[in-house]
C-alpha cells in the first residue's frame, strides 16, 4: 500500500464531494487497488494556498477548519504550493476560463513538473493545451486525466481507452449541457424561457449569467473537447458553427410537443468523406422516438457511430457534485494503474 | 511485435465475422498495440478439427476452402488441436447449451491449461464456472474473457472492469434479448405474436424452436452472467422469477401504444437490504418515458444504479456478428494488455 499526497485547487462543492468520497471508499481503495492517500494541500482564492505534507483532517476540512496558507509566495505560488505539500496528485478544480484554458492550464503543466498526476475538471485545457499535456506527462512518466471535463462522472474518455480498443468513431452527437436541457424540459412543462432560466439560476444548475450555456458556448467546448481526444482531431471551438436556445418560446415548446416534437441543443461532429471533421451545436427539433429526445432535466447523453459497432449511446442520469467528484477519484485510481491496461 | 496463433472454436457467422475483422484491423493491431496474429486452428463439427501453427490463410477460409483435419483423434480432441496448433488464444464460439454451459467449459478450461487464452461468446460458461475459470485463468497467468456473451460488443464487462474503478452496483435494469424485443416490436406495428415470431425466424434472428428466447430462458441466463460478474454474486439461472411473452395478444400490445405504455421483457437484479440478490425477467408494460420504453427491434439497454452514479444507461443499436466479433476482438486485445490498467 502506498501513500498519495493528495492536492485540490478548488475547494467548491465538487472539492468537498471529493473528500467526502474519498473518505467513503478509504478502504476498498486501500484493499482492492493497493493505494492510500492524504490531502496533503487545498487551495483557492479564499484559502489562500494551504500544504501540509503530513497531510491534513479531512473531516476537518470538511467543517470549514482551516489552517493558515504558505507565507512569503514566490512568483510561482503553484509550484511552490505543490513542491511544500509534497504532492503526487493534483485534482485541478478552480474556476474556469473556458476562452483561454488558463490558469488550469498552467496548474497541470507545473503539477506535471512536479512529478505528479494532473487530474482535472476543467475542459479548457482540453481544447487549447490537449497534445501537450499529454505529451508533457508522458516525458515526466505522468498521467494527464480529464474524465468529468464532459458528462461529468460518466465513463466517456476511459471507455475509448480501455474498453474499445481499435475503434474509430464515425460520427456523434449528444446532449451535452445540462442547464439548456434542464430550461428546454421545464418550458415543455409550461414556463416560458426566462421564468425557467429564472428557475436555474435559483437551484444552482444556471450561472448569474447564463450566456455561456444559453448561447452554446459551454456544449461547443464539449464537443471540442470529445474531438480533440476521441477523434484525434483538435477542433478551435470558436470555429464550430454554434447557436443557442435563446429567442425560443414557451409556446413554441408547448407546441412542439404536442405534435410529438421536443426541442434540443443538439452537438454533433462528423468525420467527412476527406477525412476533415464536421461540428455543429444548434438547436433542433427532434422527433420523441429519436434516442436524443428522450433525455430531461438535468441528464445528458451522446450517442457514437463507430466503424466496429454501429450505435452506442450512454446516458447519464442525475449528475451532481458527487458524480463529478467521482470522476475525478476514477481518474486518481487509473492514473496509478498500468497505462493502456485493461 | 508478437505473432499469436488464434484457434476458433466454431466457425458460423461469428467466425468468419471475427476473421474478416481481424483481417481488417491488422494494421491497427500492429501499429498500435504491437499485435500480430495468424488463424493456427479452425474447428466444428462439420470440419472437423484443423490444425496448422504456421497459419492458415485467412482468406481461403471465408472463400470456404479448408485442409484437412487432424486424423487419429485422442480421448481429448480438443487439447490435442490446441497442442497441434501452438495455440495462443481460443475463440470459443461453439453452439451453446446454457443448461449446463457444455461443452464450452470444457474448451475454455482445456485452452487455459494449454497456456492458452480463453475467449467466449458462450454465456453458460459464464453461470455455470465463473470462478473456476476466473480462477484457473489466473493460475495460468492466461485471461479468461467474455464481453461478447451479453450485449454482444457493448463494452459491458470491461467498462467496470477498467473504466469504473471502486463502484458497487446496487441495480440493474435491461432490455437484454434482441428477439423478444423485436417481435414486441412487429406487434406495435400490427403483427400477432405468431406473424411476429416468423417473422423474426424468416429473417434469422429467431429459432426454429423460438421458445429459448420467447419463454424469457435467454434473458434468464444473461441477467445471471451479469449479477456474477458486475455483482460478485452468482446466481443459478433456474432461482430466477421468470416469465415470457407467450400469451401476449398483437391487440393488447396495440392497445397499450395507444394509450402510452410499450410491453418490454424486462430484466431486473437488485441488492437488498440484507446484501441478498433479487433478479427477475419478466414482461412489464412501460410507460413510455420509461428509458427501457424506447429501444426498438434487436436493439438492447441496460441501466446501471451504483453507489457513485445515480443513474448510467448503455444502448446497443443494431447489432450483427459483425459486433459480436468485435466483443471477441476487443477481448483478444485486451488480454495481452496488463491486467487491471486503465
Amino acid at each position: 500500500v502506498n501513500t498519495h499526497n493528495l492536492c485540490l485547487l478548488g475547494f467548491g462543492n465538487v472539492g468537498k464531494a471529493l473528500v467526502r468520497l474519498l473518505i467513503e471508499k478509504q478502504a476498498p481503495l486501500r484493499d482492492q487497488y493497493g493505494i492510500d492517500w492524504r490531502i496533503a494541500g487545498v487551495a483557492s482564492r479564499r484559502l489562500g494556498w494551504i500544504a501540509a505534507p503530513d497531510g491534513l483532517d479531512p473531516e476537518a476540512l470538511l467543517r470549514g477548519e482551516f489552517p493558515a496558507s504558505l507565507p512569503d509566495l514566490s512568483a510561482d505560488p503553484v509550484r511552490q504550493w505543490l513542491e511544500a505539500a509534497r504532492s503526487d496528485v493534483l485534482f485541478e478544480i478552480s474556476s474556469l476560463n473556458a476562452q483561454t484554458g488558463q490558469p488550469a492550464i498552467h496548474h497541470l503543466r507545473t503539477a506535471l513538473e512536479c512529478g505528479a498526476h494532473a487530474i482535472t475538471a476543467n475542459k479548457g485545457p482540453i481544447v487549447h493545451a490537449y497534445r501537450e499535456l499529454r505529451d508533457l506527462a508522458a516525458r515526466c512518466g505522468k498521467r494527464f486525466m480529464f474524465e468529468s471535463t464532459v458528462m461529468d462522472g460518466a465513463p466517456i474518455f476511459s471507455l475509448f481507452r480501455s474498453a474499445l480498443p481499435a475503434t474509430n468513431i464515425v460520427r456523434f452527437r449528444g446532449i451535452l449541457n445540462s442547464t439548456t436541457n434542464y430550461i428546454l424540459t421545464r418550458m415543455e412543462a409550461g414556463l416560458n424561457f426566462e421564468d425557467a432560466v429564472r428557475e436555474a439560476q435559483e437551484i444552482g444548475i444556471a450561472e448569474t449569467d447564463p450566456s455561456a450555456d444559453v448561447d452554446g458556448w459551454d456544449a461547443t467546448v464539449k464537443v471540442a473537447a470529445l474531438a480533440t481526444v476521441l477523434m484525434d482531431s483538435p477542433l478551435d471551438p470558436n470555429s464550430i458553427e454554434r447557436s443557442g436556445i435563446r429567442g425560443l418560446t414557451g409556446a413554441a415548446v408547448q407546441a412542439a410537443l404536442a405534435e410529438g416534437f421536443r426541442y434540443k441543443l443538439v452537438c454533433t461532429a462528423e468525420r467527412g468523406d476527406a477525412g476533415q471533421l464536421r461540428a455543429r451545436v444548434g438547436m433542433e427539433k427532434l422527433s420523441l422516438t429519436d434516442p436524443l429526445a428522450s433525455v430531461a432535466g438535468t441528464s445528458s447523453l451522446v450517442h457514437f457511430e463507430t466503424d466496429v459497432l454501429p450505435g452506442l449511446t450512454l446516458t447519464e442520469h442525475n449528475p451532481g457534485p458527487r458524480t463529478t467528484a467521482y470522476g475525478l477519484l476514477a481518474d486518481f485510481i487509473n492514473a496509478l494503474r498500468p497505462e493502456g491496461g485493461s
